[in-house]
């Protein structure tokens, strides 16, 4: 197998600059001071193109060639096998996209994330305008030189949900909202006394950050292998399964922000701790702009996990039992009045609301719908940027029945355009269907898991995960991993009735 | 100037990846979890090994003689001029460097500095030997293929102090050691009632940072394109004039710590943070490992501003005039019995020591000594590794009269060797003259200097300092520098007489 060793070396160098472009974000999010942002442009911008050169080359050709020829003889195992498809077709897509794009997108996104952060604080959605609009015009660019049949969403969203096109998932959301809006009314017309508000008081940020940092670990995060820093848009980014960066942000008065957020980008961190060592530096891991991207069938896989330890386990009875006291030990004076379940229902309280990070799991999808309909009229051309407040607000009302006060609260609250992501907001509620199905089939396959959850033993289930989905990075589809542990595709069946069970008895509806 | 240019241009991608090589180390020393040194290896020899190839490449060669074939018919200004000569020159030594050598102490450093880390901590100098071996072996190959006269210490001190050699530096340590020695014996002798130990008591280190944080600030670093962090072994370095980054370390107990490195690490950052934006990304940056080093016409004029900054700003009886206020407000307690002249005297005590970050003024030069005689005999292998931690207990005790009682206090204390940094050290002895030549030579440019410093005003200063040095980056060499300053090139007077003066007073010698 000397070409197929040949390849994965030459992709481990690929992968090795992709990391190094992963570091450089990480770091510009997290750290960097704001100076700094014309000339990382330009770091990023050089590194990205020679990248890019290291990709799409002759040396590449030749060697996925020799690999191809050489498979025909000798028998490659199936990740091996998996690894040389996904490279000749990411090759192939690569190939099309202009030599500068990439580098001109990269080049931009450092000084339009700063401009976007100080436009979001100073509610000044015309100093970001320019930026926008850069943005998105590369990204008509990068969907017509890779091609679609219907929609140039479709090109786009190729990338981080292989399978997806905009059609598809207008139907996948037209089956969700059929289950959502009812359930969403009858919870605004219940007068069930949920519950005082526990959170307008004032929670250390130094004891915050211990809890943050507990509750990952104990959910399994390996702090040898990652860190957990502040960032004012929490992410997750891996440089190898064995550094893995969370952050969080912390609000002074309102204590789920921080937690929620850690447990959330923790359960993207354990995805990545716990992929396949073999898988790590060899096999491809890049989306069509060269982001990194190891773990994860696709992106929406990536955010089942972290929707999965976020939603499914810290925002259940069980974890609020087993752990309010610890809840009470950093906070007694906050907490003094408090309960386990008064917590759970603090932490599951339903109310639509302007801002998508920080909206509860029934309200949460419409906002991605918002965005994913505004991505397909940005790209299409039906509205233009100069439009798009009102057509925010506009949605808002539609959706949520709010209307924002101000851009900041409004059309400005997500980083993900300023950065030049487009497409990636369905990832989000793909996430969501799929960890309600994930964790329906791990009550099947884990013997006893909600008692060994109400105990605080939670190795169980990222040990299943682990074998069952973690550890073969992006070797499967979406669609191979939920077959192979609930017999079928992606459906919303799941999601529908985790919520209306859960929110039926907390809102005491029938 | 068109070839100028088109050589300008390429240099500045050379540069990009230089600092972002910078930015992977920084990560690695202050943010990096244990777990990425193996990763962060392959990543640093991937892209080392990039950026060798970029810069020792049949396009620099072509672009270097098209630039001085058009520097013969249109004049290039000084800068340029200068620019074109030093990458002219660093081409020719880094094409004699072997191609993969490089990558090969790139890519053997994190793993090196981390068990370096481990080994010191747990002073087991056997299991960081054969680190320090084949750090060792690389620093004697790359001497070799550099090529030199008399001793393979030449070839790489070059990288770091053009000009210098062992036979220079050992003439230059000659003279100092004849004015400092005496001075050291007339110190240890005198009863001098020099003070009770301030620092034996506790130093809440959220108070310590914040203090530090403002005095870089006070002396002028720019925290709008500045870090502060913490990292084990304090450093400084910029990926740009507009990011440059500098760390600290605490010490609960010791106050001094903290304050004085970062001091010195921010004088070094005042250094790249003023070099002219014009030179930032287009001059050649790099010595011959393709380290960044853009501002400081050497490693030792690089010391020069840390060491001035630290020492005859921040060790002065003027700065504690000032400052003892602030310091007394944020520790009380501590300081309650205190005054600003019990501070001044307490961060000048003079007493053989077995540390070299923490040795003051007067003894600080002689473990630079021992330093430097111990690489040179490393290299010409008249000492092995295995003699080395006797050999340093030798000399420890000839200059100091002391004895380390583990290698955790002795031989493992410096990360150099353990990041493959050979022949470093005399730079900051090269700091410590120049620092007090220029500080002479200040006092006659700036009018009403002291008054100035006793007033608080730093910029007056640091504006001097900008348009005499830092703005040139590394366009003059240091005897070209002092030479415009002061009439002359390196010479130990004014440190001497600095000391004499300044020990003398506070021992009441005569």
């Amino acid at each position: 197998m000397k070409a197929y060793e040949a390849l994965a070396a030459h992709i481990a160098e690929y992968n090795d600059l992709l990391n190094i472009l992963n570091t450089l974000k990480w770091d510009m999010r997290a750290k960097m001071p704001a100076g700094g942002s014309r000339s990382r442009g330009a770091q990023l911008e050089t590194l990205s193109k020679l990248a890019k050169g290291l990709f799409v080359s002759e040396a590449t050709e030749r060697l996925l060639d020799a690999a191809e020829d050489e498979s025909a003889r000798l028998e490659l195992d199936f990740y091996q096998a998996r690894a040389l498809r996904q490279t000749r077709q990411y090759y192939e897509i690569q190939k099309r996209i202009p030599a500068d794009l990439v580098g001109r997108i990269a080049a931009l996104s450092p000084e339009s994330e700063t401009v976007w952060a100080t436009a979001k604080d100073q509610n000044d959605f015309a100093a970001f305008k320019p930026y926008l609009e850069r943005m998105l015009a590369f990204n008509i660019e990068l969907a017509e030189a890779i091609g679609y049949d219907e929609h140039p969403f479709d090109a786009l969203v190729f990338q981080f949900e292989p399978g997806m096109t905009a059609a598809s998932l207008q139907a996948l959301f037209g089956q969700l909202k059929a289950g959502i809006l009812p359930l969403l009314e009858k919870i605004v017309a219940s007068d069930a006394p949920l519950p005082l508000d526990l959170w307008g008081q004032e929670y250390d940020i130094d004891r915050q950050a211990r809890l943050c940092r507990e509750f990952a670990a104990l959910i399994g995060f390996d702090f040898r292998r990652g860190r957990l820093d502040i960032a004012p848009h929490p992410f997750e980014v891996s440089f190898t399964r064995d550094d893995v960066r969370i952050t969080t942000r912390y609000d002074f008065n309102y204590l789920p922000m921080s937690l929620f957020a850690t447990l959330h980008e923790a359960g993207h961190g354990l995805y990545e701790q716990n992929v396949s060592p073999s898988l790590t530096r060899s096999a491809l891991t890049t989306d069509f702009l060269g982001q990194y991207a190891v773990g994860g069938a696709s992106y929406g896989a990536h955010e089942f996990s972290s929707r999965l330890w976020e939603n499914q386990i810290g925002r259940s009875r069980a974890f609020w039992n087993l752990h309010f006291g610890r809840l009470r030990d950093c906070f007694p004076r906050q907490m003094q009045s408090a309960d386990a379940d008064l917590v759970y229902r603090a932490v599951n309280r339903v109310r639509p609301s302007l801002t998508r990070v920080e909206a509860d799991e029934v309200t949460y999808n419409l906002h991605i719908m918002l965005r994913t309909e505004i991505e397909m009229a940005l790209l299409d051309r039906s509205i233009t940027v100069d439009e798009l407040p009102e057509v925010w607000n506009v949605k808002m009302d539609e959706y949520l029945g709010l209307t924002p006060p101000d851009d900041r609260r409004g059309v400005l609250q997500d980083v993900h355009w300023s950065a030049g992501t487009f497409a990636n907001f369905p990832c989000y509620t793909i996430g969501n269907v799929m960890a309600a199905q994930v964790f329906e089939a791990a009550r099947d396959h884990v013997p006893d898991l909600d008692q060994k959850l109400a105990s605080g033993d939670y190795s169980s289930l990222l040990d299943w995960l682990t074998t069952a989905i973690y550890r073969h990075g992006r070797a499967y589809t979406v669609n191979e991993l939920l077959q192979s542990i609930s017999g079928g595709g992606l459906h919303v069946a799941p999601l529908l009735t985790y919520l209306d069970a859960k929110y039926s008895d907390l809102y005491g509806l029938k």
